[in-house]
Protein backbone atom coordinates (compact mmCIF):
# COMPACT_ATOMS: atom_id res chain seq x y z
CA UNK A 1 0.00 0.00 0.00
CA UNK A 2 1.57 3.27 -0.94
CA UNK A 3 -0.21 5.90 1.09
CA UNK A 4 2.38 8.86 0.85
CA UNK A 5 4.21 11.41 2.30
CA UNK A 6 1.35 13.27 3.47
CA UNK A 7 -0.08 10.58 5.19
CA UNK A 8 3.61 10.04 7.11
CA UNK A 9 3.26 13.60 8.26
CA UNK A 10 -0.34 13.26 10.13
CA UNK A 11 0.07 9.67 11.02
CA UNK A 12 3.47 11.00 13.24
CA UNK A 13 1.66 14.23 14.46
CA UNK A 14 -1.61 12.56 15.51
CA UNK A 15 0.50 9.74 17.06
CA UNK A 16 2.58 12.27 18.59
CA UNK A 17 -0.14 14.07 19.73
CA UNK A 18 -1.40 10.65 21.47
CA UNK A 19 2.13 9.65 23.13
CA UNK A 20 1.12 12.97 24.98
CA UNK A 21 -2.14 13.24 25.54
CA UNK A 22 -3.55 9.96 25.06
CA UNK A 23 -3.28 8.36 28.24
CA UNK A 24 -6.66 7.21 30.13
CA UNK A 25 -7.81 10.58 32.43
CA UNK A 26 -5.59 12.89 30.71
CA UNK A 27 -7.90 14.96 28.54
CA UNK A 28 -10.22 14.68 31.24
CA UNK A 29 -7.94 17.07 33.11
CA UNK A 30 -6.96 18.98 30.47
CA UNK A 31 -10.93 19.61 29.91
CA UNK A 32 -11.21 20.72 33.75
CA UNK A 33 -8.25 23.37 33.93
CA UNK A 34 -9.47 24.48 30.78
CA UNK A 35 -13.14 25.31 32.42
CA UNK A 36 -11.47 26.73 35.36
CA UNK A 37 -10.16 23.73 37.41
CA UNK A 38 -6.96 24.62 39.34
CA UNK A 39 -6.29 22.65 42.85
CA UNK A 40 -6.01 19.40 43.64
CA UNK A 41 -8.64 18.49 45.08
CA UNK A 42 -10.93 20.47 43.04
CA UNK A 43 -9.74 17.69 40.19
CA UNK A 44 -9.96 15.05 42.55
CA UNK A 45 -14.02 15.45 43.54
CA UNK A 46 -14.50 16.63 39.72
CA UNK A 47 -12.83 13.52 38.27
CA UNK A 48 -13.13 11.19 40.90
CA UNK A 49 -9.98 8.98 40.48
CA UNK A 50 -7.65 7.59 42.47
CA UNK A 51 -4.97 10.31 43.95
CA UNK A 52 -2.38 8.22 42.26
CA UNK A 53 -3.54 8.72 38.85
CA UNK A 54 -4.64 12.37 39.65
CA UNK A 55 -1.01 12.91 40.73
CA UNK A 56 1.16 10.84 37.66
CA UNK A 57 -1.35 12.92 35.21
CA UNK A 58 -0.73 16.25 36.50
CA UNK A 59 3.11 15.47 36.96
CA UNK A 60 3.11 14.58 33.39
CA UNK A 61 1.14 17.68 31.96
CA UNK A 62 3.36 20.27 34.11
CA UNK A 63 6.33 18.12 32.35
CA UNK A 64 4.82 18.68 28.91
CA UNK A 65 3.79 22.58 29.35
CA UNK A 66 0.62 21.82 29.30
CA UNK A 67 -0.53 22.95 32.96
CA UNK A 68 1.59 25.85 34.41
CA UNK A 69 2.18 25.12 38.41
CA UNK A 70 2.25 28.01 40.31
CA UNK A 71 2.17 28.67 44.02
CA UNK A 72 -0.46 30.09 45.29
CA UNK A 73 -0.21 29.72 49.75
CA UNK A 74 3.53 29.58 51.16
CA UNK A 75 2.25 28.24 54.76
CA UNK A 76 1.75 25.39 53.94
CA UNK A 77 2.95 25.43 50.54
CA UNK A 78 0.07 25.12 48.04
CA UNK A 79 0.29 25.29 44.35
CA UNK A 80 -2.33 25.36 42.13
CA UNK A 81 -2.33 23.95 38.21
CA UNK A 82 -2.86 26.75 35.83
CA UNK A 83 -3.53 25.63 31.74
CA UNK A 84 -1.01 27.42 29.40
CA UNK A 85 -1.20 28.66 25.96
CA UNK A 86 0.03 25.01 24.77
CA UNK A 87 -2.61 23.29 27.21
CA UNK A 88 -5.77 25.48 25.90
CA UNK A 89 -4.91 25.02 22.43
CA UNK A 90 -6.29 21.56 22.95
CA UNK A 91 -9.62 23.07 23.18
CA UNK A 92 -10.11 22.06 19.38
CA UNK A 93 -9.57 18.50 19.87
CA UNK A 94 -12.33 18.37 23.18
CA UNK A 95 -14.74 20.15 20.98
CA UNK A 96 -14.59 17.85 18.37
CA UNK A 97 -14.82 14.86 21.11
CA UNK A 98 -17.52 16.47 22.88
CA UNK A 99 -19.77 16.65 19.63
CA UNK A 100 -19.12 13.33 18.65
CA UNK A 101 -20.12 12.06 21.96
CA UNK A 102 -23.43 14.15 21.25
CA UNK A 103 -24.03 12.86 18.07
CA UNK A 104 -22.78 9.99 18.27
CA UNK A 105 -23.06 8.07 21.56
CA UNK A 106 -25.39 9.64 23.17
CA UNK A 107 -28.08 9.64 20.52
CA UNK A 108 -26.86 6.01 20.37
CA UNK A 109 -27.52 5.09 23.63
CA UNK A 110 -31.04 6.90 23.78
CA UNK A 111 -32.38 5.11 20.83
CA UNK A 112 -31.65 1.84 22.51
CA UNK A 113 -33.91 2.40 25.44
CA UNK A 114 -37.94 1.85 23.68
CA UNK A 115 -41.49 1.79 24.46
CA UNK A 116 -42.54 -1.50 25.14
CA UNK A 117 -45.88 -0.98 24.47
CA UNK A 118 -46.12 1.35 21.34
CA UNK A 119 -42.67 1.08 20.18
CA UNK A 120 -41.54 4.38 20.79
CA UNK A 121 -38.34 6.37 21.87
CA UNK A 122 -38.02 6.85 25.62
CA UNK A 123 -36.74 10.69 25.87
CA UNK A 124 -34.55 11.57 28.94
CA UNK A 125 -36.95 11.98 31.55
CA UNK A 126 -38.77 8.96 31.16
CA UNK A 127 -41.83 10.40 28.59
CA UNK A 128 -42.10 7.95 25.27
CA UNK A 129 -41.90 10.20 22.58
CA UNK A 130 -44.55 8.49 20.28
CA UNK A 131 -47.17 8.03 23.17
CA UNK A 132 -46.58 10.85 25.62
CA UNK A 133 -46.81 7.96 28.19
CA UNK A 134 -44.33 8.21 31.09
CA UNK A 135 -42.87 5.13 30.10
CA UNK A 136 -42.88 2.55 33.87
CA UNK A 137 -39.38 0.96 34.12
CA UNK A 138 -40.90 -2.16 33.36
CA UNK A 139 -42.25 -1.08 29.83
CA UNK A 140 -38.72 -0.21 28.90
CA UNK A 141 -37.02 -1.84 26.65
CA UNK B 1 -17.34 26.21 42.40
CA UNK B 2 -20.22 26.84 40.07
CA UNK B 3 -19.83 25.75 36.62
CA UNK B 4 -23.48 25.23 35.44
CA UNK B 5 -25.43 23.21 33.04
CA UNK B 6 -23.01 23.77 30.30
CA UNK B 7 -20.25 22.40 32.11
CA UNK B 8 -22.18 19.44 33.17
CA UNK B 9 -23.27 18.73 29.60
CA UNK B 10 -20.18 18.94 27.85
CA UNK B 11 -18.11 16.83 30.43
CA UNK B 12 -20.81 14.26 29.65
CA UNK B 13 -20.37 13.83 26.44
CA UNK B 14 -16.51 14.38 26.55
CA UNK B 15 -16.08 11.83 28.43
CA UNK B 16 -18.33 9.33 27.05
CA UNK B 17 -16.76 9.93 23.86
CA UNK B 18 -13.35 8.99 25.79
CA UNK B 19 -15.22 5.97 27.14
CA UNK B 20 -15.67 5.03 23.95
CA UNK B 21 -12.10 5.67 21.94
CA UNK B 22 -10.08 6.85 24.93
CA UNK B 23 -8.20 3.95 24.73
CA UNK B 24 -4.48 3.46 24.50
CA UNK B 25 -4.11 2.91 20.15
CA UNK B 26 -8.05 3.15 19.70
CA UNK B 27 -7.60 6.14 17.86
CA UNK B 28 -4.66 5.35 15.72
CA UNK B 29 -6.89 2.28 14.63
CA UNK B 30 -9.36 4.64 13.43
CA UNK B 31 -6.66 6.98 11.65
CA UNK B 32 -5.57 3.89 10.07
CA UNK B 33 -9.53 3.05 8.84
CA UNK B 34 -10.06 6.50 7.83
CA UNK B 35 -7.19 5.93 5.70
CA UNK B 36 -8.41 3.13 3.74
CA UNK B 37 -6.50 -0.07 5.80
CA UNK B 38 -8.99 -2.74 5.92
CA UNK B 39 -7.49 -5.96 6.43
CA UNK B 40 -6.42 -7.23 9.76
CA UNK B 41 -2.51 -7.19 8.85
CA UNK B 42 -1.78 -4.04 7.66
CA UNK B 43 -3.30 -2.72 10.91
CA UNK B 44 -0.80 -4.74 12.26
CA UNK B 45 1.87 -3.96 10.16
CA UNK B 46 1.13 -0.33 10.24
CA UNK B 47 0.61 0.23 13.94
CA UNK B 48 3.07 -2.35 15.13
CA UNK B 49 0.96 -3.27 18.31
CA UNK B 50 0.87 -6.96 20.22
CA UNK B 51 -2.13 -9.17 18.29
CA UNK B 52 -3.86 -9.08 21.39
CA UNK B 53 -4.11 -5.73 21.48
CA UNK B 54 -5.47 -5.27 17.56
CA UNK B 55 -8.20 -7.43 17.66
CA UNK B 56 -9.47 -6.52 21.22
CA UNK B 57 -9.36 -3.06 19.56
CA UNK B 58 -11.09 -4.45 16.37
CA UNK B 59 -13.89 -6.07 18.35
CA UNK B 60 -14.89 -3.11 20.20
CA UNK B 61 -14.72 -0.75 17.41
CA UNK B 62 -16.87 -3.23 15.91
CA UNK B 63 -19.12 -3.69 18.51
CA UNK B 64 -19.50 0.13 19.03
CA UNK B 65 -20.54 0.35 15.31
CA UNK B 66 -17.07 2.38 14.44
CA UNK B 67 -15.84 -0.41 12.40
CA UNK B 68 -17.77 -2.18 10.29
CA UNK B 69 -16.77 -6.39 9.66
CA UNK B 70 -17.16 -7.48 6.12
CA UNK B 71 -16.26 -11.00 4.96
CA UNK B 72 -14.21 -10.49 2.09
CA UNK B 73 -12.88 -13.76 1.08
CA UNK B 74 -14.89 -17.71 1.76
CA UNK B 75 -12.22 -19.99 1.48
CA UNK B 76 -10.19 -19.90 3.71
CA UNK B 77 -12.93 -17.15 5.83
CA UNK B 78 -11.22 -13.55 6.02
CA UNK B 79 -13.12 -10.79 6.80
CA UNK B 80 -11.99 -6.99 6.85
CA UNK B 81 -13.20 -3.57 8.61
CA UNK B 82 -14.44 -0.82 6.76
CA UNK B 83 -15.05 2.68 8.61
CA UNK B 84 -18.76 3.20 9.18
CA UNK B 85 -20.73 6.82 8.77
CA UNK B 86 -20.25 7.10 12.70
CA UNK B 87 -16.48 6.34 12.62
CA UNK B 88 -16.01 8.87 9.67
CA UNK B 89 -17.11 11.47 12.37
CA UNK B 90 -14.52 11.06 14.12
CA UNK B 91 -12.10 12.69 11.46
CA UNK B 92 -12.24 16.23 12.80
CA UNK B 93 -11.13 14.65 16.40
CA UNK B 94 -8.19 13.42 14.70
CA UNK B 95 -7.36 16.30 12.87
CA UNK B 96 -7.50 18.54 15.57
CA UNK B 97 -5.17 16.15 17.28
CA UNK B 98 -2.71 16.16 14.51
CA UNK B 99 -3.02 20.02 13.89
CA UNK B 100 -2.07 20.14 17.99
CA UNK B 101 0.28 17.62 17.41
CA UNK B 102 2.29 19.41 14.85
CA UNK B 103 1.97 22.57 16.59
CA UNK B 104 2.70 21.91 20.17
CA UNK B 105 4.42 18.30 19.96
CA UNK B 106 7.21 18.83 16.61
CA UNK B 107 7.76 22.56 17.03
CA UNK B 108 8.49 21.73 20.54
CA UNK B 109 10.97 18.78 19.97
CA UNK B 110 12.62 20.94 17.05
CA UNK B 111 13.06 24.02 19.17
CA UNK B 112 15.20 21.54 21.94
CA UNK B 113 18.00 20.52 18.98
CA UNK B 114 20.53 23.77 18.73
CA UNK B 115 23.96 23.83 16.87
CA UNK B 116 26.38 24.25 19.90
CA UNK B 117 28.90 26.93 17.93
CA UNK B 118 26.18 29.34 16.78
CA UNK B 119 23.09 28.68 18.37
CA UNK B 120 21.20 27.42 15.32
CA UNK B 121 18.32 25.48 15.36
CA UNK B 122 19.12 21.72 13.81
CA UNK B 123 17.00 21.09 11.23
CA UNK B 124 14.99 17.27 10.92
CA UNK B 125 18.33 16.41 8.54
CA UNK B 126 20.69 17.86 11.09
CA UNK B 127 21.51 21.47 8.64
CA UNK B 128 21.80 24.30 11.07
CA UNK B 129 19.10 26.88 10.08
CA UNK B 130 21.26 29.64 11.59
CA UNK B 131 24.27 28.69 10.03
CA UNK B 132 23.88 25.93 6.92
CA UNK B 133 26.54 23.77 8.40
CA UNK B 134 26.23 19.69 8.80
CA UNK B 135 25.97 19.59 12.49
CA UNK B 136 27.91 16.31 13.63
CA UNK B 137 26.42 14.68 16.39
CA UNK B 138 28.48 16.07 18.97
CA UNK B 139 27.60 19.60 18.29
CA UNK B 140 23.79 19.27 18.86
CA UNK B 141 22.87 20.72 22.18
Amino acid sequence: MALGKDYVTQECSIARALEVVGERWTLLVVRDAIYGVRRYNDFLVHLGIPRAVLSARLRTLTEEGILEKRRYQENPPRDEYVVTERGAALWPVLRALGHWGREHVDAHRLRSFRHADCGGDVEPYGKCAACGTLVPVADVV
